[in-house]
């Protein structure tokens, strides 16, 4: 496999999918999962990536995360890469990268360990031996600030990288790892905190983002990203004075609101997104309000799907 | 079931075990486990948690969790209770929680979720469901400072939460919430952070501490805890001094020599702790070298097994 072809391939915006769950049942919407992703693909997104947080991950079971990549990658068909999130123990990720493997993915995610305590030797030996197990490429999600950046440019000699999802919004820190991990290795630099930090993250070197926008506005992310590949400085500040409060009100108490904001938008414009799992809680009434007039600033209700 | 006498069970120490791997394959040593246990009991513990966070609860997989479970409980085989920790989605927390209960472990400790996102009507949802679903008593593990403790307040109210282990190092917020719990409640609070906040969490109304130290050194835990216990002040800041340098070293890192010192340290005294999976390192020769130095400030070579 030609891995720095694939790696260009994530200059893009890597589209976080919602996992819909039923409203009484809880149980995944095997049908909505279809539905939005085919919203994905039929809007123009490349990159699509089930079982990452804002597809509650980790409220998942195995079973389902396994059967959630497995449904993507039979939805998607190969008309996006389907990269697959995977993560907890050393031994559970291998087994679920191999399963990503084994049912067609294109690419892992390999998350953060959600280990309490962790060590950059440790993490290095972990990232390490999930990459070495997968024959398919992987993304390492990077968000934890004690870790030592010095891991990443060590696993960066290794081919089969071929993405940093940089989660860390500490931008001299990012620009200066940027420029110390030499270019000819196979790394494309994601901002991972979506649109609000894409801009400054770009500027440093992240030719791509992943977001949970991209859900509900498609298009607004493609303005934002062509703006920034074009340099239109207006444009890319307009898109995201427009984004933010979307992107602001997905922050409130301390991120709970990041997953059910995304799903009250789609529901909205009439997505199958359904109610998320603990711990996770339903919407605010107000919060509720705030989701409608964000839409109607954005004038969704006459997207085109 | 008596939920009130049970909670009063807990008003000890309880002991977090650690989970030897084979230097070579990783693998779980379950004789090491045996020896380990019978260490345990044998000096007088009567609470013993397998799957806690020094267990590396997040290094193993689901099956081997469950294992590790059926054998604490088989290998104590009533001599102490046997408390498992439970944890990751809903679903697969109440999963281990019921294993739990068929395999006659006598209390489930329910891990903070991991999920990145969380709420407190979320985080109140999550513990009920699961306290609900498991017919045997709950600890609530409590460690997000972000989450407000009205949760536990109100998880308060249901008899089968014997006790909750506070993990959160802010001591006015604990005692607020310590006298605002009725009394006629079944919880025992627990110090989750051991020996070093101990007396401070002891004085705030915790009669019980978790300890990772016991492993190594049972005698000095239980003199703390009967300092503590008959007020004997200048006992407990002796013990607690002499136990301090190993709690710091263990703190190290951002904790991630949380595991490894006692590990370590239990090895010196030659017991079977073998090594730490990743995403934890192994310890530096420096940091060894305070461990047996520790070791022979307690005069460690002397313990009777």
């Amino acid at each position: 496999m030609d891995f720095k072809s694939f790696s260009k391939q994530l200059e893009t915006i890597a589209a976080i999918t919602i996992t819909p769950f039923d409203s009484k049942t809880k149980e995944i919407n095997w049908e909505g999962v279809r539905e939005n992703i085919n919203f994905l693909v039929n809007n123009g997104v490349k990159v699509i990536v089930p079982c990452g947080n804002t597809s509650e991950f980790y409220a998942l079971t195995l079973d389902e995360a396994k059967e959630e990549i497995k449904r993507t990658v039979e939805i998607v068909n190969g008309r996006a890469l389907v990269v697959a999130g995977i993560g907890y123990s050393l031994k559970t990720a291998i087994e679920l990268g191999k399963y990503a493997e084994e049912v067609g993915a294109d690419c892992v995610m390999i998350h953060q360990p959600i280990h309490p305590f962790v060590t950059n030797e440790g993490v290095l030996s972990y990232y390490q031996q999930i990459i070495d197990a997968v024959n398919i490429p992987s993304i390492v999600y990077w968000k934890d600030p004690s870790l030592s950046d010095d891991v990443l440019k060590q696993l960066a000699h290794c081919e089969r990288i071929v993405g940093v999802k940089y989660a860390i919004n500490d931008l001299p820190r990012f620009a200066k790892l940027v420029q110390e991990v030499p270019n000819h290795h196979n790394i494309t630099w994601i901002c991972g905190t979506a649109e609000k930090w894409a801009p400054f993250f770009y500027f440093a070197g992240a030719k791509g983002f992943t977001s949970g926008l991209i859900n509900v506005a498609p298009q607004k992310s493609f303005d934002m990203l062509h703006a920034l590949q074009n340099n239109d400085q207006f444009k890319v500040w307009e898109v995201w004075r427009e984004t933010l409060r979307f992107e602001n009100l997905r922050a409130k108490y301390n991120n709970g609101n990041n997953v059910v904001v995304v799903k009250e938008a789609m529901a909205q414009i009439g997505l199958k997104s359904g109610v998320t799992r603990e711990p996770v809680n339903p919407l605010s009434e107000e919060d509720r309000r705030q989701v409608i007039e964000i839409l109607k600033m954005w004038d969704l209700q006459k997207l085109k799907r």
